[in-house]
């Protein structure tokens, strides 16, 4: 057995730098759309993927009809009966939503041992099966070259509505029309929308959560992080609301699930890996205006600003109190931004993206400057640089207009006033966010804030950034916000408590029931309001207004330049011998690539696979690191029940690739050559975040969970047999 | 060139975790000392030593001859001249005490560039050169069996006093009787003291200090730590006080230093390192009653409280305040500490130190129970566990009063009083401390204390240790401090500033001169002062003494006890086929062992060396990440002028090997099988810190200055041709 090990971790650390050892090849920069596929057939068969390239871009078809969206995370059926694998922290408002004092399913997991007891999920859920996608690209642009800006931004807008309503006229489907190349392309998406999702299993925090804040973004990783959801319709099989009659339902495909040890195909260092999913934003393709306003002025003073800001929450809601449970969702995800934008900041840094992205600039204009056919295409470049300056001015001017303006009631009133004016329009031309197919989400926004905003600590939110709004230059204060909450010159930090407290005195919007009325209200109801953040949203409206049609006009200019921009450097990208992929932009794209550890920095180096052992060195038995004793006893006891992985001699529990993902990749089922699920996807290791900007193959390394951990979690520690019985183990 | 560089990575990776391919051969635990090494001659020849393993014991020859001790660091001699080098953070002291507010030389670096301008080291600044063991143990030991445990101690301390005292009548040596095996064995170490040291060279902090705090105990490191010294001596050759009229000292013996490629030799992944120095104390033996609560109890309680001392130095000492500056030094002393505490902490939980102890302790004793000749050592074990509870008992018991009497001017009352009662006795009869062999250090430490004091932090701190002391249970509270410090029943931490106050209001030890005046003060002196801490001193003074007399009779008890029980331990341990070695205790040791990296913790690796490249990544350009920017300019331009490594493709910076060190080795040159200095050692890992207690070849690891780097640094960076040609560097 020993023998075994120690040869396996040499053969380990062997490869843990094959990036290096053969960087172009192993380097799988690229997030491709689903049509693209066809065109990168040689690199994917290369790379190890023993299925037909050309299977890929059937999305109904295997593996791809398996594969679906939560709205934010991605995730993949796994069983004929509509059971959906995600990861857990994908899957935890709905744990955290069924928990109770005396239930508590996360601090001791969930499990539903027949069908009948599964759970509804957190109001809201979605699972999203996409069907078809339609270029619309023409029927979206047609003419618009010639619009004035704000009258393009707009023809644009209205035609996405449309093509939107048209699609959606089909009930249970849910459609948007996405933009791809800054706006050259646009295509329908058209997606079964299953409104019934439950809850059928989650591991406890301990497993599900395990290193919590401290890991996040971190290698080593000993995380679980995978818990299940199943989808129901009607009987009939359409997409209905919650109803004891609905049935499970059957995906026309699902995922096997690979739990076999290496010389029986399980997936070992090396071995091509392949991920769909949902992928929320890049911008690899900003230019270099943007990415300097970007890294030199917006990241490092909102990183600042969000030291303060949960600095603040955490005197203001201390550790145990009531208002702490209100924020601690907050706190976790301020927390992770505030950690994101450092390891962005140190990233950009250390690639020397500025530089990086200037080269490239340059190299671009001088590919233009080599071909008089291609001399259209400079001063549109030069016209979006000036473009990207004009909008971060804007962005700067404002950054603390927009951080006053974030108290949690006076957003609700703005949000239900501006709701009272939409509807004074046809639905059709409202703005997105206020149409009736919103409606819902729009509800449930109001409904969810009763159990995330406390008064005083909001209070102190709000002190902390009209802080920053005194402190700014004259200048940049805005009239009108002054004159409403009535400060002036004068006005110091330390009359803040006075000025503000009225507003959470006088105001009825604490009451979730007032807010929820004022959803029929119309615009003269809140003119005449003496609530006064509602007051204060009245007050504003104009001069939000005035900023959204200034926006508007500079993203109309945008919709001309950036795509002429799109097309010069993808000409580009070609004739270089690269092949361009679009911008992430939470559409369904498919990423490969090869288990692989690697070298962060200079003189360490990552492992590609954890294992179970690694559980108990880092266990402290206080949380994060309180792994169930029952797994630490099972670890001890080296159970391992067939999951053991032969060349690291344990259980595998996270392991590492060069995929290409980012936010909104999470709970992507990780496929391995024949497209079976290996993984789960989660996470990014801390230097790879700026890959984001700049896709750096040496470092950009992204997480996994490993099935055979999974399963073996789910059979030795949860006893979920059930839910192993109904999926397909290949063993 | 990038084939190579990539070639090489995986070659280091594949090495990395050789110490788990080949556990026991590799894993080099022990500290020999010199007399040893013939009996380890076989496996120094097998790990790769060229020399003979006979001539190391030559403390006279070549190359331990060239090997010295700074008391409480180590170096080494490298120039006929009598150029001394050791680590930067060995000889910091004396940078900052020739610095000034124009030269700054922390800051900036010092380079002598004649001999003339070099400079006189910190006061007590001292090289030691060993120059004759002789074992003593007959003479310490006879007949003290037979006596009871005060007089046992007594008559041996008087014994080490005499034995010390004869061996210092030949001017110009310093001597001492050290303790091996817990009282076994005691050896007479003969070493000539060398008075007149004077600083050479020393980087600036921005590459001796690379790293600063943030590094320390930390892998992946690029520090530089290293700086030069002379050792001066009379015309005749004698060890004399500073003077110009001295000469440097012309060591018989010291080390070329390799600056080889490894084609040419030099240094690479896997090759034989030694290492000769003074190592400080180690508890390899300790029992388990002793492991248990200093795991339990004393390293928990105590690191809690540093966490408290550094916040309170850190509030009553703001940045950049003057005060901050005379508590600087104790600030990083007790964050180091407090550091190394938790790496002890967590160390001892990762290897299960109390586990592991029990079973060597259950061990053992079935191996005296298995033979009837072994049946005295059970009773003596059994005694040394009670007395070593006894021990830890009276610890806890005084742990709050002697954290209460830490104020430094109380401290230096106490040994004032203290001196003029022994002074009342023959020199040779007085405590070690109180000779007047050893006034010239009583003297500089009154002296250096005005560099170190301010009232305000002194007495935060005490406040701190005095609400620690007065919520503790009442019957371990002391009357007699009670009541001459007027603490009460009622008194409670808001009452302490009133009380403080005046002590430092109205003592004049805040004044040098004072100070140093009352050396020569009689006992009736002090009894009849009215200043407050003097009257705080005289009023402890009995009670003091009586913990010293119940602490010299259990240790008397142990100097009889701990002996039978080294003795059962080594015997077991030989038949068991290990070489046992004492523990350390500040004189000389060798060490031998492979440069390698190795997995920290599940799911990473160390690499063995770090490059150039390495600084550049790290640097921020923020203190202590702020390399200077000729070295990056130099890196960036890759001018590694011949001091390239070929398997990193860059100059070496630091390595890791696995030597068996401990603090106090810290500045020992580190030996190639040809016994060419190739490094000097400074640190070891987070994870090796535990080492102390109970050596685990999987994680200890330490950590040593490439001697190419140190060369590149003194070519390329700060000019000192000088120096490069004084020494013998092999290429």
């Amino acid at each position: 057995m020993k023998a075994t090990k120690l040869f396996a971790a040499t053969l380990l650390l062997g490869s843990a730098l094959a990036p290096f050892a053969a960087a172009p090849a192993a380097a799988k920069e690229g997030m491709f759309t689903p049509a693209q596929l066809p065109d990168i057939a040689d690199q994917l068969e290369e790379a190890g993927l023993e299925l037909d390239p050309d299977d890929l871009t059937d999305l109904t078809g295997f593996p791809m009809g398996a594969v679906v969206s939560l709205g934010g995370c991605s995730a993949s059926f796994v069983s004929p009966e509509g059971l959906v694998v995600t990861n857990h922290h994908c899957a935890r408002g709905s744990v955290q939503y069924n928990s109770t004092a005396e239930n508590n399913y996360l601090e001791n997991g969930f499990l539903a041992e027949t069908k009948g007891a599964e759970l509804p999920a957190a109001p809201g859920s979605r699972i999203y099966v996409t069907t078809e996608l339609t270029d619309v690209t023409d029927r979206v642009r047609e003419g618009t070259l010639e619009m004035e800006p704000t009258e393009r931004y707009q023809a644009i807008e209205q035609r996405r509505k449309d093509i939107t309503a048209e699609c959606e006229s089909e009930p249970g489907f849910r459609c948007l029309v996405a933009s791809f190349y800054g706006g050259a392309e646009y295509t329908l998406i058209k997606r079964l929308e299953v409104r019934d999702v439950r809850l059928v299993y989650a591991p406890a925090d301990s497993i599900g959560k395990y290193g919590g804040d401290i890991d996040n973004w971190q290698w080593p990783r000993h995380t679980g992080d995978f818990s299940f959801y199943r989808a129901y319709v009607a009987p009939d099989g359409s997409a209905a609301d919650y109803s004891d009659e609905n049935v499970p339902y059957a995906p026309e495909h699902h995922l096997k699930v690979n739990a076999a040890s290496a010389e029986n195909g399980g997936l070992d260092d090396g071995d091509f890996v392949m991920v769909a999913g949902y992928p929320g934003s890049t911008n690899r393709y900003t230019l270099l205006a943007e990415v300097e306003n970007t890294f030199g002025w917006t990241y490092p003073t909102f990183q600042g600003l969000l030291t303060s800001w949960i600095e603040t929450i955490e005197n203001a809601a201390p550790e145990g109190s009531d208002a702490r449970v209100k924020y601690e969702s907050r706190l976790a995800g301020l927390n992770n931004y505030e950690k994101n934008l450092r390891g962005q900041i140190d990233g950009a840094r250390r690639v020397g993206l500025v530089e990086r992205r200037r080269e490239r600039e340059a190299a671009l204009a001088e590919w233009i400057a080599a071909d008089e056919t291609r001399a259209d295409y400079a001063p549109a470049i030069e016209a979006l640089t000036e473009l990207s300056v004009e909008s971060a001015t804007a962005d700067r001017t404002n950054f603390w207009y927009n951080n006053a303006t974030r108290p949690a009631l006076l957003s609700a009133a703005q949000r239900l006033y501006r709701l009272s004016k939409e509807r004074e329009l046809p639905d059709a031309e409202r703005e997105p966010g206020y149409q009736e197919r919103d409606m819902t989400f729009f509800r449930q926004g109001l409904q969810a804030l009763d159990r995330r905003y406390d008064p005083a600590v909001d209070m102190a939110e709000w002190e902390l950034f009209l802080t920053g709004y005194l402190a700014q230059p004259a200048e940049e204060r805005v009239a009108v916000f002054d004159e409403a909450l009535g400060l002036t010159d004068e006005t110091t930090a330390e009359d803040l408590p006075t000025l503000l407290a009225p507003f959470y005195e006088d105001t009825g919007l604490g009451d979730g029931e007032t807010r929820l009325a004022l959803m029929e209200a119309d615009a003269a109801a809140f003119e005449a309001s003496d609530d006064p953040f509602v007051k204060l949203a009245v007050a504003l409206y104009d001069y939000e207004r005035g900023l959204e049609d200034e926006s508007k006009e500079r993203e109309g200019r945008a919709l001309a330049l950036r795509p002429a921009y799109m097309e010069a450097i993808t000409a580009w990208q070609r004739e270089e011998g690269r092949l361009p992929y679009p911008d992430a932009n939470s559409t369904l794209r498919i990423t490969f690539g090869n288990v692989m550890g690697g070298s962060p920095f200079d003189g360490m180096a990552y492992l590609p696979f954890t294992t179970l052992e690694g559980i108990t060195q880092k266990d402290t038995g206080i949380e994060p690191f309180n792994s169930p004793q029952s797994q630490l006893d099972a670890i001890e006891a080296k159970e391992y029940a067939g999951y053991e992985l032969e060349s690291i001699g344990s259980v595998p529990v996270n392991f590492m690739s060069d995929l290409d993902v980012t936010g909104g990749n999470s709970g992507s089922a990780t496929l391995n050559a024949q497209g079976e699920l290996v993984g789960l996807l989660f996470d990014g290791t801390f230097e790879s975040v700026n890959s984001d900007w700049d896709f750096d193959p040496r470092t950009t390394r992204s997480i996994h969970v490993d099935s055979r951990y999974m399963l073996w979690v789910m059979e030795k520690i949860d006893g979920a047999e059930n839910l192993i019985e109904e999926m397909d183990v290949v063993r």
